[in-house]
């Protein structure tokens, strides 16, 4: 009767999200004459417009758009009057469960709008980021490079594991809280000596785990922002990968952890580590008084989640931010003179937009770095704190972690997400994103945050889990050892450290071959992305003007036959003779997945 | 008006514990005429026998008693009958609460007897031993020998200390049991290393806390009783350790935990870590299956002291016996073989007599070897299981560790016992053990399972501490680290890591001072024992026929002066003109001592 598809050109023009400025032009269509057709859109947390549309051929209406008074979430849909012989009868057709088609509602106030992402600016990171292949190293956990297998500097009162092989393991006080650390002293050192490994893997890049002088092992409670832990080693070293790195054409990019400062920083100074008159807690003078909010000082103070190691900072403090990212003698500078590529910011989302936006501003003069947020859900329309947040409307972040992604990839692989839905969820991000954000963002199937993906999905889902992080738009991210078989569930089983005796040949060789797949398929980096599906098989489109790579994923453990005509596209307009030739009969084994190229 | 004391020659003869078959020698004093006195005798447990007491002067009452019916324990006192106009006044004549002299009771029902304490033989310990001034060894937390400081063979998921001067830390789970064990990772070669250091400091013996294969760091959970545990060495490096010592004249002895195993031995094998087969948790056939007292096999068993840990053995298991003290193949053939100098015995008093005995007759084979029994309370009567202990009495246990003294000592040097109740607690063990067992007793301010002397008495009190243990009867055994000012609570806090860059001076140079003084004096090891005291300065006596040690002791923080007749002595036959000259005039500083020799 009524018919709307933002997903298909002939309704929605352009796909997605939508540059300042630019018009967007929007077709709904009718079976029934007739009727009024109104385009209503609401800017997000703000006024309702409506517009008339235009009957512009037999039951297509048409509506034209410019989004000219910034940027930031829009949300349409349509309202129909048909005229009756006795009275005029009002529905509105909104957006579907699954987005693209849409559904009628009776009632305005049911309806689901259409999001629709306006952004400022087409902000597509470095080339070399683009394209690569990371690996994000938990520094502690990954190789210890000293010649005696030593450990660089060890902390007071702190614990070593005996072996290697040991599970991390923490240990708690009676309240909960770790008592003491536990290291297994991994260390810059180690990085540097395992680059021909991470070569030999086709890695390009590596995302570091914090670095900077803490007292914990995951040192996200920062003791100090401009001295390298010395339990990993000396600047002089962190210098040397760096250089050792570009060398090897790779890149690296640090951890920034600007929420919260550790307890025992020399900013907050609560055991008096760093003096008895230094730090907010010890002097109400300190420079850094004014960066925390204590509710009763010095012993009550706000802390990031109510952790208390984890003092949080006021982010809007202006003498954090010039300490953070100033012209001069900051944080970021220090580190980005000494040649750093990149930042990834913790917890983004609790960062104020304009915190990140200075952050960007000071990246700005080092135009081949990178700035990558962590963000959990879908960062297009995430809400913190009561605010929508706008990190990746332009100036801002490049990409955030796509942990939406991990999580589809471990739902549909062990049954918990159909074929179906899975495409559907995927077309909805890469419609909410602008597309270079979709395009800049981290794909991981597990972080140092996250249970590792084999304990999630297990040994007999890997090749295809593998596959779709490769195949699915964004920049690649290995978390250290899945490549080599770890296992582990939640912190801190995800954290065992890397078994160089042991590394799974299996696992290995898939992470190789995917690795090398990205790097020689121009269109598994920059390719057009499209999804289509057939009982629960998944396919992953992606195309330029002269070529395809496509992906199928069978989840199931049976062998999968099937002819064209079993496939739905979610964009029909992708659909040329060329693919059907392709997907003409195909045969999927159970638990693995098919590629095909343009021949 | 009745007077007794058995403290005193005239009155019992001989003083303290008595040999079998000898004779014991009682007189009685009355200033009332016109009486009759009875001996009353009652052996440990069983009947009571009395005797008419003869008059042999005016106002003496005498008796003798043959000891020829068996060792053990007995009791007596005195009944006196007063012949009145009227009728016969009862009345009885007991120890009195500080012993020695006795007072009234005019009920049989509430005397308080007299111990006596009736031994097989004089069980003097080897010359070597008596001499010797022990140094007892946790061996995790001395010393490690190896060049590059790295750990032999950790322990698969335990914890090392970050540092040598962490405080040791108990990792714990939920239910307070130990999650993960602890390491500093000391080991044989590193007190090989610091016999020179030990050699300065005057130590002539060790006493090894437990050596051998465990799960644990203080290893009281055996594992295997013939193997060294890798983490302290090699059975080569112990061999060289034991023929370092000896050709320094020194000696060395082991830690014997025969009541129980660890949970993860070869004999119990509750982890399966010595194969799915072997062990009496795996198999009934098990050789080791009857050494336990299972309540529901294999997961419910008899536990020492309730922790599941440590399966509790039965002692009076033939195989567990043989294998322990057998002829051949035993563990103490092994190691007495290996050339040890003797055993301490864990828990001596859970064991049987016949384990011990069995121990004992073991050990003869090896006449110049020791056996010593951990006991915490006066061992000459204690009742462990319902049941009174013979382990003194000959063929047993050569000595024991003496924690009374330590008791009394922190007491009497913190204000919880006066100087008047410290002497006459001190002839109290004197009289009731056997006096070589007295002289072959243990002596320590401190051990693995105790606070730290320091922490329990303060560093003001250290030099008295020190100089009560050097001047009592017995061996004085230093826990490793007090001489270098080590402090600490109860475990894990005694246990830290020995400071070898921190050796608190003040605190060694005590030691060696008194070290020094035991080997040059002989009636410091071997001279008869009295004690005095006035108002609360205790006098300590050692002396021989022609020369005398005198210390006494000034708990307070006042200088005190005293003239001869302040004194009171527990024993007045020990004073004699030379005694009166050097006590004629005393002086000593407040929380300090003061040693007068014979000229």
């Amino acid at each position: 009767m009524y018919y709307f598809n933002s997903w298909d050109s002939h309704y929605k023009q352009p796909f997605g999200a939508i540059k300042t400025g630019d018009v967007m032009k929007i077709n709904f269509s009718s079976t029934i004459q007739n009727i009024k057709v109104k385009f209503i859109i609401r800017r997000d947390f703000g006024q309702r417009h409506e517009f008339d549309m235009q009957l512009i051929e037999e039951g297509l209406y048409s509506s034209s758009v410019q989004f000219d008074v910034g940027h930031g979430l829009y949300f349409y849909y349509f309202e129909v009057t048909e005229n009756t012989e006795w009275s005029a009868v009002r529905q509105y057709y909104g957006k579907s469960d699954t987005g693209g088609e849409g559904v009628l509602y009776l009632s305005e106030h049911d309806v689901r709008p259409y999001q629709v992402t306006v952004y400022d600016k087409d902000d597509q990171a470095p080339e070399w980021y683009r394209e690569a292949v990371f690996y994000q190293i938990f520094p502690d956990r990954f190789y210890n490079g000293n010649e005696d297998d030593k450990i660089n500097a060890p902390k007071p009162n702190s614990f070593l594991y005996g072996s290697y092989k040991d599970d991390p393991f923490y240990v708690k006080d009676e309240t909960g809280g770790i008592a003491r650390w536990d290291f297994f002293g991994g260390n810059l050192k180690g990085i540097l000596k395992k680059i021909p490994y991470l070569q030999a893997l086709g890695i390009t890049a590596i995302y570091l785990n914090p670095i900077f002088l803490a007292t914990s092992n995951h040192r996200y409670d920062t003791n100090d922002y401009l001295e390298i832990d010395p339990m990993l080693g000396s600047e002089k070293e962190f210098k040397v990968l760096l250089e050792t790195l570009h060398q090897n054409g790779m890149h690296l990019i640090l951890d920034g952890v600007f929420s919260h400062v550790g307890k025992n920083s020399r900013y907050f100074n609560i055991s008096g580590e760093y003096g008895l008159t230094e730090g907010a807690t010890k002097s109400i003078q300190s420079p850094y008084f004014d960066w925390f909010k204590f509710t009763d000082y010095p012993n009550d103070y706000k802390s990031w989640w109510g952790i208390k190691d984890l003092p949080e900072i006021d982010k809007d403090n202006e003498s954090f931010r010039a300490f953070i990212y100033g012209k001069k003698a900051s944080v970021l500078k220090k580190w980005n003179d000494f040649g750093i590529d990149g930042w990834r910011l913790d917890v983004a989302d609790e960062l104020p937009d304009s915190f990140i936006r200075g952050i960007r501003e000071n990246l700005n003069a080092y135009p081949e770095t990178v700035l990558i947020g962590e963000v959990w859900e879908d960062a297009s329309n995430k809400i913190s704190y009561g605010k929508r947040r706008n990190y990746i409307l332009g100036d801002s972040l490049h990409g955030c972690m796509n942990y939406p992604f991990r999580d589809m990839i471990i739902r549909y692989l062990t049954g918990g997400l159909s074929a179906h839905d899975m495409a559907h969820q995927l077309m909805v991000l890469s419609e909410n994103y602008p597309k270079e954000i979709f395009y800049n963002n981290l794909n991981n199937l597990g972080t140092h945050d996250t249970e590792r993906i084999l304990t999630m999905i297990g040994l007999e889902n890997n090749e295809n889990a593998i596959g779709l992080m490769f195949s699915l738009p964004g920049v690649p991210c290995v978390y250290y050892g899945d490549e080599a078989g770890l296992d582990g569930g939640k912190d801190p089983s995800n954290r065992k450290f890397f078994p160089w005796d042991n590394i799974d040949s299996k696992s290995y060789d898939l992470y190789k071959k995917w690795i090398a797949y990205r790097k020689s398929e121009k269109n598994l980096k920059a390719g057009e992305f499209s999804t289509f599906y057939a009982n629960n098989i998944l396919g992953v489109l992606r195309f330029s003007k002269d070529e395809k790579w496509i992906s199928l994923f069978n989840p199931s453990l049976d062998r999968i036959s099937l002819s064209f005509d079993a496939f739905t596209f979610l964009q029909e307009e992708v659909v040329d003779d060329e693919l059907k030739t392709l997907l003409n009969q195909i045969e999927i084994e159970g638990k693995s997945n098919l590629i095909i190229k343009s021949k």
